[in-house]
């Protein structure tokens, strides 16, 4: 272990008012809320009212209780854990908690660990989700639901810590138990670091606060190299597949030269052209020099390429694709019609996650642009999953394992745990079990109408977006931003201040 | 400015006792130091003795000082100025610092900013080298030497914070100077992260301290991943053309499943069946992940590599090759046979430094390998030499510009300025002026012979390294270590801890 590592083991990330005692809270069903007619139909089984808490003698049974890590890693997911089993050994010393293993597939597979004190306490504000592992298996198919049925066989609850996709499937799960008279409370916890399980009841989802500030530390860093060295211009890609939370956070953190959101939909030549006209007037200045912030989703909002795309699924030779794409398509340098015309997955559709986004704009900025210019493609990725949780993070996922303990406790099914004013001291942070269906619709999803909680996308109506866009015009004048590395102490003004994101 | 950037601006780096009170101090030539004769003779004018200072009370006129970074930024060099700075207005406060702009060329071109103290202040222990810029114009034609010689027309001191080439230059300067009679002083500070300029009298140069930790983060938080999702394969260049120590360091701070020394000189087939098998040994074990450190340098140090290389400098026509090579060639990767046939520099030669070493073994184990597994290539660079200096760059290289400062105050021309005893506490540390042409010796740099001051590569031999390869046998269990970010608060051991390569 680390020295550092050492030194987070100490550091007891403070509760809520109300999830100090747990023995002293009783449930209590709030306001119904509004839920799809669609989605209702579909679960007929699950409540749609709110669960909250207030003061009251409550007498817990012993429970156990499975906890499963599912998809991609975000910052503050073994606290959830730490915090769900410091809180059912709170309600009843006999409880016990068990890990799936490795995901999903460990529910399926019935694969498991009994975690105990000491093996859980070593993981206390500690980065990544190597204490029981993930994974990104889906319980779809009848038998994978009848074999998770039989895993969890004897079990009270299970803990499904997750994102849009996890969480909608721990709906799934709360729907098929109470279908069958299983009597186990199925509870979820929003993870992602993308920042898109979010909507009027999440505020955000765990792991975004810690990965937008790796990634801005690095950001920063490379800014003032550029600033230094004055020769290099930095593409940098920045994680978010569907969404541009973390790009534009990570913007308004460093003040980059230019910053690319998805969600803007626009044409390749807009930004091509903008590109190139950027560098051509920074040049004209003296300044050869800049960064560039792209999300790796981008290709996939840019409408002629999603057409391209689309059509490129349908056959395998560019030959053969209607004149206009067939035109674009041969306009486009070389390595990237490579990319988009050979890597195919098992079904002949182009693997658009393998194109390298900064690569690509690189190369079309290149065959345009008239000035010399030396592009350094970064890719800001895997390093900011499994950092060691921001004292935000830290907190915030403590107080989710208690909340969602509570709400196992008091059979509170379907719902995911909620914590409210998050953006303020921790003191008065609000918690609730908030029914998942109230966040679901339908969607087309390979051809079928699938239930699915709606990813949150970057408004572009809203104050965040339009703060920024006014903002951007002011960094042009290098006016670069270092946040420098996520620090453990100190004033609280470098140790506990959250994101942009989540202050507006 | 960033809250992390306003605080380190209070944090006042301590200062060996020598350098608390500079008029207090006298100097005095100690030791003659070995000097190899071509040098001696080259470098007439310049002394030998070391030079130390001991209590005595000094009289320091006001002087006019130059200063100039030069070459690849490394964490630190701010503060070499800010210490430079204060020194000499604590020796005299009508002395004037004069920074040359963006480098060497700077002089020869004479682009100055004067430097008050508010500027000088508002850059104590940041990252960067934007106070002044940087760059890597070399001062080697008469012409250059002129004009340097008369930018520096007043001066009474020059300060080169730069590496093994710029120190070089720093001396031929101060040859330079001394045979046209003009008494300026001209003095080095060793810079570079890559941590080669070091020898019996320099025991490393700054910012490799700050770079090898931003790069231990990302490696730690990578393996945090690795072994999380349980699916990835992570091939990490890291910088380091001539000498691995940036990579040595970094194996030691995270224990990854397998490190490539450069200096090993080991063949190709070595290196990629090592791969291979512990790729295939550990997907066996259930274990189809892993990381992999690599040295950016590594190409030019294996042997068939270095012969093709040099082959193809001599033919742009792969056909025309010797047969050996030929069938050499035409075994690797089509893509690699495409990096290395047409990346070319104006000269003809391949461009080795394009390569991107990390993709060139992802290439060649792909083709080898049995197994199935999901590489992904990172390259950890940039980030680490503008980050904001850990708490060890910050107080050495303020010592340095303190030092500095003494030197030139004490007319110590063709200096560097040397502190010892950097892994105890800086009240323990010691400074002295060290002869540059005492590092000095004569190599063939594009078939002339030149004098240089010999990169230190990794001692396969030393001790560092030797028990590297011992401990990292113990390393494939999954013993990965995640130091997390530089902390600048806190405890002495998660803040003033240095490397293990000062260490030993």
């Amino acid at each position: 272990m680390s020295p550092l590592a050492k030194f987070r083991l100490s550091y007891e990330p403070p509760l809520p008012p109300l999830l100090r005692n747990l023995k002293d809270l009783v449930s209590t069903e709030d306001v119904e809320l509004p839920v799809q007619p669609n989605i209702l139909s579909q679960f007929d089984q699950l409540k749609r009212k709110k669960i909250v808490f207030k003061k009251g003698s409550f007498s817990c049974p012993p429970l156990k209780v499975g906890v499963v890590l599912s998809g991609g890693q975000a910052s503050g997911g073994h606290n959830v854990i730490v915090g769900l089993y410091r809180a059912l050994k709170s309600l009843n010393a006999n409880s016990s908690l068990i890990g799936f293993l490795n995901g999903p597939g460990g529910i399926v597979d019935n694969k498991t660990k009994l975690l105990d004190e000491a093996y859980v306490n070593s993981f206390l504000n500690q980065g990544g989700f190597d204490m029981i592992g993930s994974g990104r298996t889906k319980i779809e198919t009848d038998e994978q639901f009848e074999k998770a049925f039989k895993s969890l066989e004897g079990f009270d609850g299970l803990v499904v810590i997750g994102g849009d996709d996890s969480n909608t499937n721990a709906a799934l799960l709360a729907q098929y138990f109470l279908k069958r008279n299983k009597a186990i409370t199925i509870v979820g916890v929003p993870k992602t670091i993308d920042g898109d399980l979010a909507n009027e009841y999440i505020e955000t989802s765990f792991g975004f606060d810690t990965a937008v500030k790796v990634y801005s530390e690095s950001i920063g860093n490379i800014q003032k190299d550029a600033l230094s060295a004055k020769k290099y211009w930095y593409f940098i890609k920045l994680m978010g597949r569907s969404a541009s939370h973390i790009t534009l956070e990570c913007a308004y953190q460093t003040h980059p030269n230019l910053t690319l959101i998805s969600e803007e939909r626009r044409s390749l030549d807009s930004i091509v052209n903008e590109m190139v006209d950027l560098i051509e007037t920074r040049a004209k200045a003296g300044k050869n020099y800049g960064t560039i912030l792209i999300p790796e989703g981008i290709i996939e909002f840019i409408p002629e390429i999603e057409s391209l795309i689309k059509a490129l699924n349908r056959t395998q030779d560019p030959n053969e694709l209607p004149d206009d794409l067939k035109k674009f398509f041969f306009s486009l340098p070389d390595s990237i019609q490579k990319q988009l015309s050979m890597d195919r997955d098992p079904h002949g559709n182009v693997e658009v996650s393998k194109i390298d986004t900064e690569r690509f704009f690189i190369e079309l900025v290149k065959a345009k642009c008239k000035t010399p210019f030396t592009p350094q493609p970064i890719f800001l990725g895997y390093e900011g999953r499994s950092a060691f949780p921001s004292n935000f993070d830290a907190k915030y996922t403590y107080a989710l394992g208690h909340l969602a303990a509570l709400l196992v406790a008091h059979k509170a099914t379907g719902t995911i745990a909620s914590i409210s004013h998050l953006k303020e001291s921790v003191d008065k942070w609000e918690i609730a079990g908030i029914p998942l269906i109230s966040m679901m619709d339908m969607e087309e999803r390979k051809g079928k109408m699938k239930p699915v909680i709606a990813k949150k996308l970057v408004d572009l109506n809203g104050k965040l977006y339009k703060h920024f866009k006014a903002e951007e015009k002011k960094w042009d004048n290098d006016d670069y931003v270092s946040p420098g590395p996520i620090q453990f102490s100190g004033p609280a003004e470098i140790t506990d201040v959250t994101t942009f994101t989540l202050g507006y």
